[in-house]
């Protein structure tokens, strides 16, 4: 499982004390770019050749109130794959506590914002990440 | 059903061109406390009364893009109530095309963040709110 | 003097209970692309023909804390003009009172982010702003 | 010199492709609360004894582009001290290269935002701070 820490803002809170729920979508977005870099599919070298990657949808449950100057860590991996789109699965933990849990999908589209199949290098990166959590799973 | 006009702003792009997905989570928050206030529940009121308002849940479903500049706006309405909770949905119009879809759960804190049953003039507020959009449709 | 009209968000708060002073820098970009817009030189446009304006420099003074759901406006004026940069100056109201003060420096940029000259129309759209600000003045 | 590193993230970035000039100003603010975490005078345990921390003014001068995951790091320093007021300097480089400068002007309010004395251990820290500062230059 890809884990990425996150140290939460003093901006990102909101009048009630807590960090506003929008800032937890992009600790999201954090996560899976970090998760992309890790694949060798880092999104700038995509943009470049003009593929993006938006967001189709996004659930987020909010289990426990998050204040400023924590760290967390995001695990993220692969809940399913297509030949054109795939959803990621994400959990926020403070230490041990389950902050948060959310899923993504997504889409490939081209400059003119039409979709298009997977790039091949991401099909194949997804590919064994999900063969190397499966093999995670057997040795557990 | 309630509906709020947004504008969107440079500032909530990214550099794929786009509005930020993470900019529709700030348009359904302030589309939902504008209908809190029409229904005479201010946030502001509440959070005086150390009652708070979070996020349970969160869905957004992106059907289009959306650029720096454009007015769309947002119909908001109850989808379901129970004496501790609310589920509100949502749809983000550009003139008559669907951009997005969402609903948001919610509940009510005290001011160290304890559940609450849902205040009772908030309570009312919605159950007279359904039944006008219930009248409404009958009216269809 | 243009004058724009904008409504503070929950989402723009922090957890001291006030507008975070970064929401202010947000606001005076709406304020300046209003003022671009109502040029007839709208940012959109220029951009589709590789031409950006990049902030140089900012100066914000913060006078009295703003809260959420406070509707304010913007005054924005030309402090100054040359043939490669243009200075706004602006001032941010609740009412008569004044909340903040701000100034931006702008130049123009190409494609590949080397400075170039302000565009015609839009150094003529600046002559003609400060010389109804001048008439303005002159009428008082 | 105080030093802390940043990553410029995907969300921080707008259309024309570019960190958005917001963003600085939020770098700015992480990089002089972890000078106040490091001067043993965190934030939050000011606010929790109802001192706030406002801005009073800000200058940020943009010298170069940042693109989304930089790493980059702010040097923080004290500018100036008095008994209402404390102003800090700030540089933001990638690498050798310099991308911003920035002073912010702070002063302390209570709980009903009336201006305070700075408290006696944020005083004499930044004395403290001041002279290892001195010594660090005696010694270049």
């Amino acid at each position: 499982m890809f884990r990425h820490r996150i140290k939460t803002r003093y901006q990102e809170t909101g009048q009630d004390g807590i960090i506003h729920h929008t800032s937890y979508v992009v600790y999201l977005e954090e996560a899976r770019h970090e998760l992309f870099r890790k694949l060798n599919c880092g999104i700038n070298a995509l943009e470049k050749k003009q593929i993006f990657c938006p967001v189709v949808d996004l659930f987020i449950k909010y289990k426990k109130p998050l204040y400023s100057f924590e760290e967390v860590f995001i695990t993220t991996g692969l809940k399913s794959l297509s030949k054109v789109r795939f959803e990621l699965f994400y959990a926020i933990y403070r230490e041990s506590e389950i902050i948060g849990e959310a899923t993504t999908m997504h889409c490939f589209v081209n400059g003119r914002f039409k979709p298009i199949a997977i790039p091949g290098e991401i099909y194949k990166a997804f590919m064994q990440l999900n063969a190397e959590e499966a093999g995670e799973l057997l040795l557990k």
